[in-house]
């Protein structure tokens, strides 16, 4: 039997330390001692290495009680940035954080599309340079850059292994291309991970909350925090919601599975139920593009919102099915609240939420225990690539806690 | 946003010392903080303790290298036992464990039925004293009980609030009248979870280890391990795999969901099946009870085992189905290793091993990253009772993970 990780050595201090200091700061060495239960010199190594990366700052003194005034430590809400890029098939997000995780920068630029990804990477290196220089970041203030793609990766090697988005890129070797090319440190992880912990950690969300982001752009994911850490099981590949069956004798999936949600509920599948009655849409102008269903997705969402009929049946379906995964996903996991992000939520979010917290509310098993709280992120969009700069920030204060990053 | 949890004074050090002890052991103090980064005051305060309640002991010391010889712990293996108690429709059985998580005795007797509440709690009380004495076994010496139900728990006040198997027992103060009956602290917990801790313990799971066991009783259940710890959700109520839709236009179960597997999977759905061709199974001198289904259900199982084609046919499409949701459970969760446990495992456990060993082979999703194991407990039947045991220890050693024990 392997020796359990030592507990107050690793990085899980230094990340607890600094979510103290975030959501208890200003406070003094001696207060983050009680409140750990680590050592003095414990404490005292973390937070020099916090000044030193200039993560923390030392801030004002206690009032004197008699004793000797402490000094109060805080986060530097300025002083480290953090970029975050969502690379997708149609678009490409770039946006920039400050320690305290609030956007203070945003670009959208064209996706992957069809492209060769040689050339991709080489273009999104050109604009992440673009883009730190118009925001005004020198490079040396970036801390680093998360990349967040759809489909799960390989976590050793930074590949994609299977990605119906991306089917150029599977066992393209992303990362070290991106590391080659990039000016600063790189993480790679998948974009519902990332807009999971960009949600939970932008909505200050309490550490001992089950907490789970549902993403939907081109396919369906979801990232899970348990403890204040992102679940990501024995190979970075759980919470595959687009994967949670709902009819077990239903179509095969191109993962093995069959009657996988992915396949009811995506975009896709609703532009498919949409073009065997295409009459019904003729106002819509829909374009019918098999590769970007973004656009046409919106737009049939949009008329879902503003009251066309045959537009709110489908999205209602969408809703509806995809209701009946999360209820099995939320009655494996049990959780306090549930945020919908990404893109293909950006316009009928509100349709989507109420059909999704009405199945939960009548279906779930542990509803007479407690509410599952269902909710819709303030940027549906950007809910990815936010994460994605929260992740560098988490892991320039905690390296070792998933995906590390590269230079 | 609340305070998180502090990290080396609370009950997980205390476990996670024990854990080192009976891993690493014999161990050093000195070398406990090293491999704990716990202060030397805390490590001591710890040992004490755990000297004191006789979990573990002094045995020995280093071989002199120049300094000071050191005193070596290890667990004490036969000093505090626990009890045991499974608590079903058709039979309640007993073990008594001793820290090191082996067996010492067993003893199964009649089940709750229909009997009213009241008398069964007492008739346990006096079989739990029967038990310990025939056992040979001092009251003195018994760290307590754990109660295992099937059903899940109100955490707080400990009675059941929702159980198809024993409906009775509906808000039952179960909890209090355990207590109030039976000599030593009483722990309440529901079964699968339990299963689950004790295959974990006994097995000797690494803690890096994401394992479950799925339970089949008269429902199903599962309980999950993650980090060495059970997951169980915001209300306890994680992990309700019999809950898992396999068909989201199915059947409604009582739960309120729709498909749930445990309606197509467990032994009331495969005798209801079984009825319905009743002539294929003259032959097996079944009794159709419908409330004591595990006698039928072994009849079936034994039969499908043994070459009988209609009994295995259905046996296999129940394994089919179960692992449909398995599955979905699994794409949830990316677990390294299932142990299928409980006691309609007991007779047919090899079918449903490589019925759901080949389909997850086949239609997980993280399959191409890495293999989930499916394994069969050692003893299915006695697994909650057993797992019963385990969680005493666990919750006399660090008490506050989980149920306490209750006096």
């Amino acid at each position: 039997m392997p020796r359990p990780e030592t507990v107050a050595s690793g990085p899980g201090s230094r990340a607890l330390v600094v979510d103290l200091i975030r959501s208890a700061g200003p406070i003094s060495r001696v207060e983050l001692v009680a409140a750990t239960g680590l050592t003095q010199p414990t404490i005292s190594n973390i937070v020099r290495h916090l000044l030193e990366s200039g993560v923390i700052r030392e801030g004002g003194r206690t009032a004197s009680t008699g004793g000797k005034p402490r000094t109060l430590l805080e986060i530097n809400p300025s002083a480290l940035f953090a970029v975050g890029a969502q690379l997708g098939f149609e678009s490409m997000t770039f946006v920039a954080a400050g320690v305290g995780g609030g956007t203070i920068a945003r670009q959208l630029v064209d996706g992957a599309a069809l492209e060769d990804p040689e050339l991709v990477v080489e273009r999104l290196a050109d604009q992440f340079r673009t883009f730190i220089s118009t925001a005004g970041l020198p490079v040396e203030t970036v801390a680093g850059v998360a990349v967040v793609v759809p489909g799960p990766l390989a976590a050793r090697d930074g590949t994609m292994f299977r990605s119906p988005t991306l089917r150029r890129w599977e066992r393209f070797p992303l990362l070290d291309r991106l590391v080659a090319r990039l000016p600063v440190p790189v993480l790679l992880d998948n974009d519902a991970a990332a807009a999971a912990v960009g949600e939970f950690w932008t909505r200050r969300v309490a550490r001992t909350e089950s907490f789970a982001a549902v993403y939907m752009g081109t396919g369906i994911g979801a990232g899970v925090v348990l403890d204040g850490a992102l679940h990501r099981g024995a190979s970075s590949n759980a919470a595959e919601l687009g994967h949670v069956s709902i009819d077990a004798d239903g179509v095969v999936c191109s993962c093995g599975n069959t009657g996988c949600v992915e396949r009811y509920a995506a975009p896709a599948a609703v532009l498919a139920e949409a073009r065997t009655a295409s009459d019904a849409f003729n106002d819509l102008g829909l374009e019918w593009s098999e590769n970007a269903t973004g656009p046409d997705f919106d737009r049939l969402a949009r008329a879902a919102v503003n009251g066309h009929d045959a537009a709110r049946v489908l999205i209602e379906r969408s809703a509806e099915r995809l209701a009946a995964a999360i209820v099995s996903f939320n009655n494996v996991l049990d959780l306090d609240r549930i945020v919908l992000a990404g893109p293909s939520f950006a316009v009928a979010g509100s349709l989507y939420v109420r059909v999704i917290r009405a199945r939960i509310d009548r279906s779930s098993f542990a509803r007479q225990a407690h509410e599952t709280h269902v909710e819709i992120a303030a940027n549906p969009r950007d809910s990815a690539a936010i994460g994605a700069a929260a992740l560098v920030l988490q892991s320039s204060v905690a390296p070792g806690h998933g995906p590390t990053l590269e230079r």
